[in-house]
């Protein structure tokens, strides 16, 4: 392929991503009324990477999971934002995510197409130090706001603190030192 | 010190970093009147980096790279954004935006913060290969959103297209490649 026509393809795709930015995600940004959107969050899980991978159950490769938190909600552009507690809808590699996610990545040129599918596959499966220390990261940045905005969340949907742990507990397949933070905030914050 | 004491002060800068998503850019999002934010921005250049660095004039560490992109925007919590083409104003390594450096990466824990300041100045300095991949991909970002906007900000500020050459010519040093595609959708904006 010539090196323009390359360049072209790649340009689509980073005018296609700007989408993320008006997908909407239930939660709302620390102390604040205003919904944080796809975008944001992905920006807040990558700093958060920075921060926090010493604490990884496992040594991880840090660009792998930067690579990881910055694309894993771009399928969300067309499949749109499914809320953690929704108990109505499948929650991993559903089919309308994965022709998502062959749309939006098809956009880029075939090597880079099967190089971010790879990553985004490798994330929904959860199984490497990689990706559960990543989906980790995607489950402490809502507790973390949640705690700041009075339940946040778990208050407006009432959401049972059983269903809450049942979702949350994953973080400890990424970080068993965070996920105890983790519990020791929740634990507070329900006796406050 | 102790490992909970140091996960108090990173959880700290988490937080804080939260403000970036309400720092508003005077760049608009791809075809649209909604102001872009920094947080937003930073995730947009992190992706450009995925997606580009194979036109990097030299090779770069693109795990160095995503870092810059990612915390290059922080200081602008409390110094606020300069648009590029205001000329009263400074435009790097300002009295203001040492300052706010200090303040926000000074929540993290010593290391750390010695850490994301170093790769902070790097950025500002512009010299290494990263540095300069990282600053073209700062300035092509708005370039590509006002081109979708019929001139943008150029249109909106009465921008002379010297005053833009003059400041978006840095995107050379990063890449040349991406230089001549720029150049020539500039040039075609402008027929157009």
């Amino acid at each position: 392929m010539k090196q323009v026509s390359r360049l072209l393809m790649q340009m689509d795709f980073i005018k296609e991503i700007d989408k993320l930015k008006y997908i909407q995600r239930k939660t709302k940004l620390f102390n604040s009324e205003r919904h944080e959107n796809d975008a944001e969050h992905s920006w807040h899980l990558a700093m958060m990477v920075m921060v926090l991978s010493e604490y990884a159950n496992a040594p991880v490769d840090m660009l792998k999971v930067l690579k990881m938190v910055l694309l894993h909600d771009i399928v969300e552009i067309d499949a749109g934002d499914t809320f953690l507690y929704d108990t109505t809808k499948n929650h991993s590699n559903t089919d309308e995510e994965l022709i998502a996610a062959a749309r939006i990545f098809g956009l880029l040129p075939d090597d880079m197409k099967n190089d971010f599918m790879a990553i985004w596959i490798e994330f929904e499966n959860g199984e490497t130090n990689e990706a559960k220390f990543a989906k980790a990261i995607d489950r402490l940045e809502p507790i973390l706001q949640n705690i700041s905005n009075r339940g946040g969340t778990w208050i407006e949907y009432n959401v049972p603190f059983e269903t809450v742990y049942a979702k949350i507990d994953k973080i400890k397949d990424g970080s068993s030192f965070l996920w105890d933070h983790v519990d020791e905030l929740i634990q507070e914050f329900r006796k406050a």
